[in-house]
């Protein structure tokens, strides 16, 4: 990691970095649950897109070593495990620790496959939910999450071993205990928060998904918007809403809800289209000035780096 | 948890009182694999007797909630995920970590079943080889805990708040990362050793196997060794290798070396044997010398209690 000094210094370090541009100090990379379910299969998991993601996460690893975080979406999985919660179980949510279990060892395999050495860790051995108990809101399991994402800490000591030994850790959505004795859900696009004023420098975090970023007309649209203000974004809210009628899941305003947030702590967040059949993605571990400038995506971060349009 | 001060100073003060005898602040419960196999079903667990000690355990939670942790042996599991280890790949010893997230999950869901609020908790993702990377022995895998167990530690917050919430934490064996970038096998019989020396008090370890303690006359004995010195564990060591014909596992030696570890620890250790259709348990939360005087029962803690004898 970058400079010395504290943990908390480097981290400030890192948000005053981000803001200028530049190569990230560590990337938590994120592919959606939609881009490798696959409904014929057995287990619901399209094992040739994940060993196409792999084999692109492989060369990312390749160049930067104990500088890569993976968190899988979950997808399909993961809303399968807490389609009927019932708020008289405080451990209703506990479903999805075993679910998410599941989706992180296909990965895992996938990526020792690709020889990578990859670690999957149960995010709800190492992280809770720091709010005291009279402010953990009601006995919805839901909640956790959906603010500012800071209400989640984390223990790290062995996220950091990981990543020292050169290997990656998988992570994943996951319930977490809160201070009233409940668990409650964290979604996997919050999971990337973990990361956060942490020590671990210039944070990069990416989603990569099944469109091309935050788009300004509809499903089938071409037109990307390019930034998206962390702290103004309901202009993007705005669009996405007018799209209600094909963003049924909500999918993509808790993006934007978990991004802005992870934004706002000093990430430097993007969303971009998957390709199992990519050929390159190490532009991940690069400036953003040095991007193939045709490379349709969203970023969403603190201050506005010079060539990137506000939208609207 | 019992006093004041720091957790150094309450540990050391739950050392002394543990050397009193008297009713245990934890109790760490380990029921061993061999009691739950059940080559016939298709998963190898027998659910039946799952589901016997999961009525027994949800009475101990009931009666001290928030004092009782749970460890599930991994038996033919564990050992059948780490049959062929390969030398040359430091991550060989991950499928451990999928196998017994698998017996932790049978468990859950036999706690869950029997009322019990249970949560299991990936020792890998919490836990790690301590020992500086010229220190940790060869690249064999499995030589991780064979010591004095004192060299995995722990980041222990989400197994704390568990307890704190009144749930029972479900651990297993697992791998942990050591210094020299490999994963290291932690068997079940170390796992309670993270409980030690953190602040808990007065750690009661009990194993539950199908022999009634370490037994002086062979396996199907029935003079049970009533006390073993963990400062002077050769006598008893040795009748075990006199009966080496019927441990083809080394199943008693590898006990008896992590339970003489964790009573020089502080821990006070017991053996006994298991019963799935036992109707009560609660004199593991009781002192000793309240314990049913007919019951057969292996002893191993620092200080010799009254009325217990020394073997031989």
């Amino acid at each position: 990691m970058r400079g010395g000094g504290s943990a908390e210094a480097r981290a400030v370090q890192g948000d005053t970095l981000s803001a200028q541009g530049g190569a990230p100090d560590l990337l938590v990379l994120k592919v959606g649950g939609s881009l490798v379910s696959d409904k014929r299969a057995d287990d619901g998991i399209d094992a040739a897109a994940l060993a196409g993601y792999a084999r692109q996460i492989a060369a990312l690893v390749r160049a930067r070593p104990g500088r890569v975080v993976f968190v899988a979406g979950g997808g399909a999985f993961g809303h399968g495990a807490v389609r009927e919660l019932r708020p008289d179980d405080p451990f209703t949510a506990l479903e999805l620790t075993r679910a998410t279990f599941t989706v992180k060892w296909a990965w895992v395999d996938a990526l020792r496959g690709a020889g990578v050495a990859a670690m999957p860790l149960q995010v709800a051995a190492l992280a809770w939910d720091r709010r005291p108990a009279g402010r953990v809101g009601d006995a919805d399991p839901r909640t956790v999450g959906a603010g500012t994402g800071e209400e989640v800490q984390a223990d790290r000591t062995v996220l950091r071993k990981v990543l020292a030994a050169g290997a990656v850790p998988v992570l994943s959505g996951d319930c977490v205990l809160a201070a009233d004795g409940r668990l409650r859900i964290l979604g996997s696009d919050h999971v990337p928060g973990l990361l956060l004023g942490a020590g671990f420098g210039r944070v990069r975090i990416v989603t990569l998904t099944d469109v091309a970023g935050v788009l300004a007309d509809g499903p089938d649209g071409t037109e990307v918007v390019p930034f998206v203000d962390p702290d103004a974004p309901d202009a993007a809210h705005d669009l996405v809403w007018e799209s209600a009628s094909w963003d049924t899941s909500d999918a993509m305003h808790g993006k934007l809800r978990a991004l802005t947030s992870h934004a706002r702590r000093g990430g430097e967040c993007l969303i971009l289209r998957g390709d199992p059949d990519g050929t390159d993605l190490t532009h991940l571990l690069a400036p953003l000035t040095d991007w193939p400038p045709t490379l349709p995506h969203t970023l969403i971060t603190r201050r506005t780096p010079a060539g990137a349009a506000t939208y609207p």
